[in-house]
């Protein structure tokens, strides 16, 4: 059986996207359900959630664990696996690990580019790696089982982070500064050390993360991942495309700006660029799993690769997952 | 004109102890009314104090700049000021900081010895200095008016502050490593750095940061303030006696451990000394004020030096404050 799964997206949900996701054949999607929020606006957000699943009961679910994607497959549904892009749900309680697991939570990152109570961001002068606090978080996500996701982390917290857990660690969506150099892309020696340790990389196909932004190619890209398959393994290399479908560009603004500054950050964006970049035209959205089914062909690898990376090395990882 | 100010205490407040600091001739008092508290959390803490001030109208009154001090003296009560141990009432909004200002909070201390999202403290293993975040803060600290206290911040951190804050930050409540190395004292440097910027330093009257502790020595304690005062001028010195009296020891436990950690965190105690360690018996409380005076006048102070350190440096500073 073969698995396809989507393993980031933060769109501006609606029935639509979720008939794209199943037109692409998307056994399982990891959302993003909060960036900034705190424990009572992640609540909030279940409330938005819990409606749409009611209203989307024909296409979508909520997924728990690995029967909840086969359980999709069967049903040609998509299970919704939900994840945070920052901490700030747990606040600085300890106790709250549980509690957001207990509510669906399944990847939780560390950082969002500033500095957490857990960790450094990919967007600090300074790296100081795990926190006092970090390293019992990292202890908790291990115990309840939320993955540890370091996509908007910097390196060294990042290598801590795979140290220090005793379960795989995941990169839901980054691509290799080997291919294009990004405060968000990850260095040679720490996808090996991700890969070394079991942990998962989602690669990205959002523009700020390609290389020749918005008008990247798709055999550039496919290029790109041979050359990552070559550095660590197949088995470890998924998708997490970072789609943001029919968001207005207040959201990206909001992203980068979250409370934390009166002067306007622009993040991967600029001035002259601050709202959400364009998809390159081969991947639109999620349809264009087919784009990269062809292209990765084409580039060399075979149909179990292909499968591999398109769903079921991230299908594997979620044996971990409970 | 000499005022007596005791800039940090953290007792469990009730009229005995406002008795106590009228008869110390206190004029003003900085109070933590906060240690690991939201925003939320601190207006039930105003709600708290906003009681006491109603029963204890006779002996304090809320402060909010040096004319609250002047009055104070006049009318024989004491300024209470407030002050907050860590950033957590400003939680991650920047609009926050503003908000805790209009509620009477003029001294926030950045960390309290872990990482915040503003700066590193005492206790974590690498100090990365400010944050991003934390460097917007400040600018909204100066603007605003509240004073930024690196009492628990690590090093780095509190360099960059001093470097970074329009007006000078201050130390309420260490002492200088010279005269005891603890994770909670102060470097040569670092004193040089905050008091050649005009900031201020609290000495404190905690066993854990004195030498010998408990059995700390009046003599011991006033050659370091001569030291002090030959290291970094007199004008810069004042105290912050960190006096928590008649506090149970579950508060010392709250105060390490807040709800960061399973584990149990002994901060500056031990497994065998876990609670709130003893005063040495010539500052049992604020009374202990005139237990200075004799001790600094012995050591070598002249009067006016000595009216400076027990409260006139503080009163200075408190010129800067809006």
């Amino acid at each position: 059986m073969n698995y396809r799964i989507d393993n980031l997206q933060y769109c501006n949900w609606s029935r639509e996207i979720f008939e794209i996701n199943r037109e692409a054949g998307l056994d399982a999607v990891h959302v993003t359900v909060v960036y900034h929020e705190d424990y009572d606006e992640f609540l909030t957000r279940i409330s938005e959630w819990n409606e749409l699943f009611k209203n989307n009961s024909d296409l979508i679910f909520l997924g728990k664990d690995i029967r909840d994607i086969e359980k999709a497959k069967l049903e040609n549904k998509t299970a919704i696996f939900f994840g945070f892009q920052n901490c700030s749900p747990i606040e600085d309680d300890i106790n709250l690990v549980e509690k957001v697991h207990e509510l669906g939570c399944r990847f939780m990152q560390l950082t969002y580019n500033n500095q957490s109570l857990l960790a450094t961001g990919c967007y600090e002068n300074v790296d100081s790696g795990v926190t006092n606090f970090g390293k019992e978080v990292i202890k908790e996500m291990n115990r309840v089982g939320i993955v540890i996701d370091m996509s908007h982390s910097a390196e060294k917290s990042t290598l801590e982070a795979i140290e220090l857990s005793q379960k795989p660690i995941a990169i839901t969506h980054a691509n290799p500064s080997f291919w294009y150099k990004a405060k968000r892309n990850k260095s040679d020696t720490l996808l090996k050390n991700l890969s070394e340790s079991g942990g998962m990389l989602g690669l990205s196909l959002y523009a700020h993360h390609l290389k020749d932004s918005s008008n990247c190619k798709l055999e550039s890209f496919c290029e790109m991942v041979a050359k990552t398959a070559d550095l660590i393994g197949v088995k470890n290399i998924g998708i997490g495309s970072d789609l943001c479908l029919n968001q207005p560009d207040s959201v990206v603004e909001w992203m980068r700006n979250g409370t934390w500054t009166r002067a306007k950050n622009y993040g991967e964006g600029s001035k002259d660029k601050p709202g959400f970049p364009k998809q390159p035209d081969w991947f639109i959205d999620a349809r264009g799993f087919n784009s990269l089914e062809t292209g990765l062909k084409k580039i060399g690898f075979n149909l179990e690769e292909v499968n591999d990376i398109l769903g079921n090395n991230w299908f594997n990882f979620y044996k971990g997952i409970n």
